[in-house]
């Protein structure tokens, strides 16, 4: 994996990031695809929406359809047909939020799952293991989300175990990494003797890089700013691909929120991507970008498709509302996606207050379209130096509410 | 409206339905779009899927979102985005099978909705009514579907009322027609002087024509073929521009519906399109082509789908199966459609047992797909002179069973 910043426009960034299933223009949003399926979308509409990236729940997956299955079937990216790149996260805030859980021992987490109560064990080893097999482009380090409201005390005990998990996640990473070169190059007859030595470390090196995916660290610290610090120091400091800030929209007031994110993302290293984990609306994704943000994902562009609030460029809607039963528009007049381009408000509400499937169907590729095209307007900004002027336009624009705009 | 035989193969026809939204090659599918949406799709994916005809119910649009919103709106097509044709049954079936009826009098239906109770009236002058301000291409005549199993006497006397309602209902079409042709006229500041009275009348024909939808009529009979052939005679007998078989497919044992279809198509007008109504199973339609059918609908394809059951070259399956958790084979090897195209066996499980939305999408893309691809094929051997042997390998090709052929 490699990343560049293109363009910086205060501290927002404008780069780009390659993996091995395509490149990636930052700041960008990755669609969540629990288990592997963006819910209500086949994999061909999601590739229409042009999603550089998408991401997946390990601990969904690890439990449904489980990683023997899916490394039997060619990993997630050929299971679900898709061909870009695949982010993971460790499990780690599922475990917290979802599963049932036992211990958590230095060793890792026992829990049960949320479905049937079966027992199940991660820790940083396990989950690398997992994100590795299911062959995911970026996998997250494996790290303890703690709950809004803990003592300070508590949330430094938690953040300690995040950090010692995060070596472990590293080391178990590039151990994968070294493991499948090394079988690899049994595979294909051992190294060429009598090679230049340099040329051949090189290979070798690059031949780990590709044999498991690139590792993103999760800076943890609740709303505590010097543990935020200390975090971003001792994450920021280890051999990571990218660095996260993990641990916020956890019930949190907004404004704590982006205290820590204001606070957290300039002590990030600069030439590593910036992962915003679990964020958030349309104005924290400006807001975040604004922070010197790279990359967001959140479930609530599908997840609020489904029960009918739509994003637009005047604020957000509930479809069901009645003053849209017989209003021909379009829902957005300045949106171009496939809903707005061949469908009415009217319509929208008719498919949603009788239930029917294609209401999630054009309610998700609405407001996916609504979070990517969001995305392609703010690199644009950055790019040409005038992120600060569209974003207090836009700021100003979905305050006014007007579905009539 | 125009229909032409274009080629015979023994009882079969192959034929071509002109209507305003396009020309329709026979035999034909309609897929089933309930109220105004092919359940789980997208209006842009149900064309791709390539069919030319559609059928919508019009009991439930009357309910949901009503006729008067509907027309407001410029009509059925544009609520749905739709340009190709569309036929609408006349509520008569559903309110046998879905209504609470209050009372059946020579007038009319007094009914209760099945949503929430409140009362409706149908008539044929209120369904045809609704039908031609929907806008759609064929309407059907308002009939009485008689319950499975009545006796002879009561299928007579409810088959009596269905042709006294079948002479209303092409009344109120033509009184349609002549209203809307009128005040057009008059919009357009009357017919022209001094024209040639002979061209004159064509064009005021045309324009009636134009006006109002084609109309359908309906013969009943129950299982009796008797009733059947005096309804036949009937209704054949009057100026519809097609004919259709109602009444089957109510409960009766499969032999005695291919009893009843034998019996009847037969004594239909040869020069008019003749169809099944709510009919069938892929068999089915083999079976009713054979006896000189042109049109069928069904909800099967669009309602198994999202029940998991898939319809395959190979036969039916349940593709929550448990052999198909690990089966990294398309559904079926021989499709073409989306599904088979892009994703596996596994998946559609994996999809279909979490409940994932896209489980239905892709499962009704599929069936739809198989039966819009099994009318081509009839299409093909009945110009081509060979459907009865297609017929014999297609009927013993799908009683194989074999998911691993």
């Amino acid at each position: 994996m490699k990343f560049a910043v293109l363009a910086r426009d205060g501290a927002a960034r404008r780069g780009e990031l390659t993996t091995a299933h395509g490149t990636i223009q930052t700041p960008v949003f990755m669609p969540v695809g629990t288990l592997a399926s963006v819910k209500s979308l086949t994999t061909e509409q999601l590739r229409a929406l042009g999603p550089e990236i998408m991401l997946c729940n390990t601990y969904h997956l690890m439990l449904r359809p489980g990683v023997d299955l899916l490394e039997q079937l060619g990993g997630v990216h050929r299971f679900m047909g898709w061909d870009r790149a695949i982010l993971t996260d460790s499990g780690g805030f599922q475990l917290f939020s979802l599963a049932s859980i036992r211990k958590i021992k230095e060793e890792g987490v026992e829990f049960r799952s949320h479905i049937d109560g079966s027992p199940y064990f991660l820790s940083p080893e396990r989950s690398i293991e997992i994100q590795a097999r299911m062959g995911v482009d970026i996998a997250m380090a494996f790290d303890e989300c703690p709950a809004y409201g803990l003592a300070h005390a508590e949330v430094a005990k938690s953040m300690a175990l995040t950090h010692r998990w995060a070596a472990r996640s590293l080391a178990a990473r590039n151990a994968f990494g070294e493991q499948r070169a090394a079988s690899s190059e049994q595979e294909n007859g051992g190294s060429h003797a009598g090679g230049d030595p340099s040329l051949l470390l090189a290979a070798r090196r690059s031949l780990i890089a590709t044999s498991a995916p690139a590792l993103f660290g999760i800076v943890q610290g609740g709303i505590h700013l010097d543990l935020r610090r200390e975090s971003a120091a001792v994450i920021g400091g280890m051999d990571f691909d990218g660095v996260a800030i993990g641990g916020v929209s956890v019930g949190e007031p907004k404004h704590e929120m982006f205290e820590v994110v204001n606070f957290t993302a300039p002590l990030l290293p600069e030439e590593k991507p910036r992962y915003l984990m679990g964020v958030g609306t349309p104005e924290d994704l400006v807001n975040g970008v604004a922070a010197g943000i790279d990359m967001f994902d959140c479930v609530m562009p599908t997840r609020n498709a489904r029960n009918g609030t739509l994003f637009t460029s005047f604020g957000k809607v509930s479809i069901k509302n009645a003053r849209f039963a017989a209003d021909p528009r379009p829902l957005d007049p300045r949106c171009q996606c496939l809903t707005c381009r061949t469908v009415s408000r009217a319509y929208l509400r008719h498919l949603f207050v009788n239930g029917e499937i294609a209401a999630s169907v054009y309610n998700t590729i609405h407001n996916l379209w609504h979070y990517l095209d969001l995305m392609r307007s703010i690199r644009q900004s950055i790019a040409s130096k005038s992120f600060g002027s569209f974003r207090d336009s836009f700021l100003s624009r979905i305050s006014s509410g007007d579905a009539d705009a």
